[in-house]
């Protein structure tokens, strides 16, 4: 079931200074900063050979990472998300064994604009996952 | 500089719990436990199409992740690994930079055969950056 893994999200308080620590100080790619306001977020792309990084910035009122970075101001790992090829099927296999789907459980479109959902830190070892279909 | 996204390894307090997880309910192929009595660790490498997940448990009273369980006993993500290929060379302009090395700064070999320093989280987005010699 589980494919890639897609990217970690990072949550940060300034953007630019994180932009320039992965593309001047480690020597990465970097996007331009993409606003998705839909999403409460400005989002960095660290393009890595394999994967992605993504540094993520609040955006808006309702950031859904401003609480995080209330408790860490220095920002840390906010998500990761691995790819599977049927959202709806890995949720249904997900909840059969008892994992708990973050939300009403319908899947929504993500920031790559295909469906996404997030499943509880609790029920995997303390780390937010995020599943995308790919 | 930044190369492949070596790993992320999460830390947790129950391997077996977090194998069958992997395995059972996301479908993931999994190796054996590995246990590393040098870096006080017991690995399981869940093996991902483009990179690994590292599942790691404290072995031995010297740990270096049993603080983090201590704070976090859900377990969480302790820290991810990035490849660099040349590692005095990340180091030394690292440093420059103004980044902070933990320990002595000298690469020590890691779980993998390989030289890895680590860096001190406080400089990257509240993130625990290993780097290793790829």
């Amino acid at each position: 079931m589980l494919g890639r893994l897609n990217h970690i999200a990072i949550a940060v308080s300034d953007l630019g200074a994180a932009t320039a620590l992965y593309r001047d100080t480690l020597g990465a790619e970097v996007s331009e900063p993409q606003p998705l306001p839909e999403h409460g977020v400005t989002v960095v792309f660290v393009v890595l050979p394999n994967t992605k990084v993504e540094l993520l910035e609040p955006l808006g009122e309702k950031s859904p990472i401003a609480a995080f970075l209330e408790r860490s101001p220095a920002g840390g790992i906010h998500h990761i998300c691995y790819e599977v090829s049927d959202i709806l099927a890995a949720r249904d296999r997900l909840k059969a064994e008892g994992k708990r789907v973050l939300g009403d459980g319908e899947p929504k479109i993500g920031a790559h604009g295909k469906p996404v959902l997030f499943l509880h830190p609790k029920d995997f070892n303390g780390t937010l996952v995020e599943i995308e279909e790919a």
